[in-house]
């Protein structure tokens, strides 16, 4: 049974030349606070910071990228504990579902998944082991007696995983309940609130009509009238930001940020209200209206702006219906940024308090759409590779494609955007490692010097991020 | 006069560790048999056994690589034989046509023709000389001489290539005669048949309406209705899997499996058997929904779906008059899969029964739509690099690009989709290089255990393709 | 204070083998005379042989590349000089704008500018000093000094920059008399003009029937018909032949060759000039058929045609306004070629008199589109990467996705295609670095001889792009 280990070096570049350069860069990186300024770790899990449960319940139960590897090889959700929405049975012997895991970890060969759990089982739960049929068992043990120890709880973790801040993602109607707790209990300046109003800007979301009377209720602003739901949303932002909150998040299907027209967009808002089903199309321009607006008022909160385009949610609806959304079926499509973000950007791409930080899991716009506008607009940021593409392969390509055109100083530094609070570490380290390698190649083509490249790792590793999402 | 050598380490990665590595896994995988599950060599080749042609017969004339470069550069087809399909004259003296390709042997430098050539001209047919102007002769001369031995014959390179099993492409209406013969002499575990509809599923092709005929007079079911039609496929598809075959095969423009109303399809087919035109977009639309029907047929007889998409065939119509189909203008074009695919999916995605092996020419799909697609639904793996991307760069890509999100459990293992009998050794011989020097950077990244790396690449040279195309 | 210094081994691949290689190879083309077939520099430049002005308005103002990243970084255009088109105010102290640029050097960091700026400033220039707030008044007075010297005028640096030929870019009603002075002091061989129609092929340019009237004068033939417009372009075409022209160029947002019906066509040059607004879908049609034309043109003269499509140029309305066109603010956009070019090809791609040369800063149709469509039709040839590509990863992800369909020999060898005069060496001299290095790899894997992959290397840096300009 060989041991499970975790070489210094690993997705350091193999060559013996590069690799002594970007070991001396990733050495200076290596110990920086991280800084998360985007993800889903849910406010709750700090403001309570309850002991995590059992090994599967955190790392397989609600980590789609690990279940939905699963379930390609046919292996169903059920039998993996994955909660179903129709309240139909789901496999609920953790320890069952463990050793299912297990048993496949050759599924996860060449993953960013196999890199993350690595990387957790060895230095966040003291694991040895390599992951099988014999060691399931074992492993189990291991992670369930660690999880029960005081130092492994939620707000302990803060300190031993070196989080300076971390922002959590909430709906545009949170009562913001948790994070007045945690400001309560001296977090609120290390756990912040991101603005997210996905659910309010779809008309054609099942709950449209009850978040918007949520939203009415939370803000104390008559909804009834697309000018009020506006003011109820800016009411909101402002609550956010009082609540140290330092961005939006936006996740469309489509970049697209055509402004509606104002008297289009009320009677729109007021049919869809009063019970009418809006078209697709109508759907649609409507989101991209609510880009436009939202961008409107971050020049006027500086709040910054995240967008996050391109993927086709719960691609299988029947999945979506037994298992709810977010299943590991949502599947990416080609996006078009340069004319979907011209009319946001005419408008307030060069407003001094306009901030964008842009993501994309479609790689093609890197050289072609997103380096070049990040390139020219000041108040454009690139976002770090996303979701299929944080990976060591997907981040090489975002730095070889977007930094001839964008540079470094136009892109935000990593983001992890995970809700797998225990892979947060090994995601950091891993962009370390890879944005070392890069500039180690650099540095060893005489396209940089070794001073440039180590001062270009710590600020992306470390400054970006914080410059990045500062407010407006 | 420089000798035609292949370097045991040809196509590995050059850098000393990487290539130490990579020569230890190849050497696992090198002398595995080849499982050769798609591919375009006729069944009358192995059913027959003669002998091959000349030289140019053999390499040059049948194979749209080779020639395509050659008309590049403005050497007409005819001057190095392609037959007319309008009757006109083209070259016959096999010799000069040998000479003329030999005289341009540069411009394949870079190609993986290039590649395949040189392992043919060296392992297949001994020839130590590089192809020149003053070689061709002694060249066409060695070729000549080999083709007419025995041990060239067909059925008897089967076992000089190590082919353990090697699929033909054959036609709805084929009464698959040949495979008959080849049952008869005991080969029928060896050569199987394809199921490949595409004739009969496109409405537009100028022999729609024979072949339909033809259809009903080979399944004995009457193919004058819609109904028909598909009771026919259905007949076709089991004596299909009768006589061995475990795929079919859909070249389509587009990957779009929209259903057709049944009754819209039952009209539209009558209509245009009655000897209306269809539009381009009926066209369209029937064949999207005999994808469908197809798909929904795997589920009930088993049988492997593959769709090789995005191909724009005979892009130049003159060439297309003269020559004939395939004659090297085919032009790939952008291709959808998360949207297109997505109605088959929904249905059949997760279908016991049902897989589904998905090949694209267009690169930017790997990590935006076919990684996730198949890193989520069981049925679908991803298939080997087709056509322009069955190269060194294309397969190294492919990995680069795909294995983050779809693992290597997820991919078909190679498929060599030639009609190029010589080149398929080359062809195995190429991928198991390639995928070797990627398996050693991450050994060597610390991403992946040697041993693990070893498992891979057998499991991707071997028995992934033969567990693909086992039917369900 | 580092002293700046170009390592000789600069931009090739660093692993010591590779090098080893790559720098045999790169012997062999670093002194060959540059063939410079496609840029920007002004006739005027050559004509009147004017010393330069001062460092920033020879290096920063007039180079986008350079202005946009400051730009990006909140620094106003205006701040660094870059003229106004409304006759507003801008920084006139080239002093202070060459501060700015020095002291936000570090933004440049990993792009090619810096990289072609380091090139300049030392081997150009004699400059050992790294740019920053410090340094910036020394390195702008060794500037000053070096370009108010004789040998530092333009003539005199076409002989120091080893240039052999170089093609202007003009207007189809250019009268070309800077050309004629060329000629007359004995350069008409040496520095050529180059024939690019788009203003008057796009009917809603602002200038469009001036524009017309223009060419009407200078043709001395009536543009007041569609069929006078025509021969009026033939005219010019011929002109330009006669003053040593090789080539035209086209600028277009889409490749779209679609040939408009000479009916329509007529129609609607006669509308748009008697004042009608086109439509948008009018404008693009009338300038794909346009295309069309240009293509039966140089069948009949035989200049070769170059496209260059897919950037939507001013992207922000509103910097255009203020400052004009062409400031940093082209976007490109997602680009079709393989149905869009078919009308053209399927007319004039196999005749003998046509070359067509096709650019893209879209890379994914490298490996998709256009290394397929050169690799068949004879008279196609690939551009070098453009724009945002002409970097060191461009260049290489360009090798490594087109040479395998394409080969080598249809591609056109290296264009630099800029309006900075200074960086023509450093552009050439990068583009051999970095083919040294692909050649490389590719003799390393025994892919390649170090014969062949010299004389390649010869090729594409000096008799393709000569050889790809011949005219028909």
């Amino acid at each position: 049974m060989t041991s499970l280990q975790l070489h210094p070096d690993r997705a350091l570049p193999f060559a013996p030349e590069q690799r002594r350069v970007a070991k001396q860069i990733y050495g200076e990186t290596k110990d920086l606070p991280l800084i998360c300024m985007h993800g889903h770790v849910e406010a709750e899990v700090f403001a309570e910071d309850r002991p995590f449960a059992d090994p599967a319940q955190l790392l397989i139960v609600p980590d789609h990228y690990v279940f939905r590897m699963l379930a390609s090889q046919g292996i169903d959700l059920a039998a993996v504990g994955v909660p179903r929405a129709d309240g139909g049975a789901v496999e609920s012997d953790s320890r069952k579902i463990w050793r299912t895991f297990c048993e496949n970890w050759k599924l996860y060969r060449g993953t960013p998944s196999r890199y993350w759990l690595e990387h957790e089982l060895v230095e966040v739960f003291g694991v040895d082991l390599v992951p099988s049929a014999e060691t399931a068992d074992a492993i189990y043990d291991r992670i369930a007696a660690r999880v029960a120890e005081p130092q492994f709880r939620p707000r302990a973790l803060l300190d031993r995983f070196n989080i300076e801040v971390i922002s959590t993602t909430d709906s545009a109607f949170s009562r913001l309940q948790q994070h007045a707790k945690l400001a309560a209990d001296g977090l609120g300046e290390r756990v912040l609130p991101t603005f997210r109003p996905d659910a309010v800007v779809y008309l054609d979301r099942p709950a449209w009509r009850a978040d918007i009377a949520e939203l009415a209720a939370v803000s104390g602003i008559d909804t009834s009238t697309y000018d009020g739901f506006l003011d109820a949303l800016r009411q909101r932002r402002a609550a956010f930001a009082e609540a140290g909150a330092r961005a939006t998040d936006h996740g469309h299907l489509s970049a697209d940020t055509t402004p509606m027209d104002v008297d289009v967009a009320r009677d729109l808002y007021s049919r869809v209200l009063a019970g009418a089903d809006p078209t697709g199309a109508e759907v649609a321009a409507f989101a991209a209206g609510m880009l436009y607006r939202m961008a409107e008022m971050s020049c006027e909160d500086g709040l910054v702006m995240q967008i996050h385009p391109g993927v086709l949610r719960d691609h299988n609806t029947a999945i979506a219906k037994t298992h709810g959304q977010d299943k590991g079926y949502d599947i990416p499509v080609r996006t078009e940024f340069t004319k979907a973000l011209r009319p946001m950007l005419e408008r307030f791409g060069t407003h001094p308090r306009f901030r964008l930080i842009l993501f994309t899991v479609d790689e093609t716009v890197y050289s072609r759409e997103l380096a070049p506008i990040a390139g020219a607009y000041p108040s454009v940021r690139l976002g770090a590779p996303w979701w299929f593409l944080d990976s060591p392969e997907g981040m090489r390509r975002f730095r070889e494609s977007a930094t001839e055109t964008a540079g470094f100083y136009n892109t935000s530094g990593f983001v992890d955007d995970t809700r797998a609070y225990a892979s947060i570490p090994a995601r950091h380290d891993l962009f370390r490692r890879v944005d070392a390698g890069y500039l180690a190649r650099l540095v060893l083509e005489h396209r940089l010097g070794l001073d440039e490249a180590v001062e270009t790792a710590v600020d992306l590793a470390y400054h970006l991020p914080k410059q990045s999402y500062q407010r407006g």
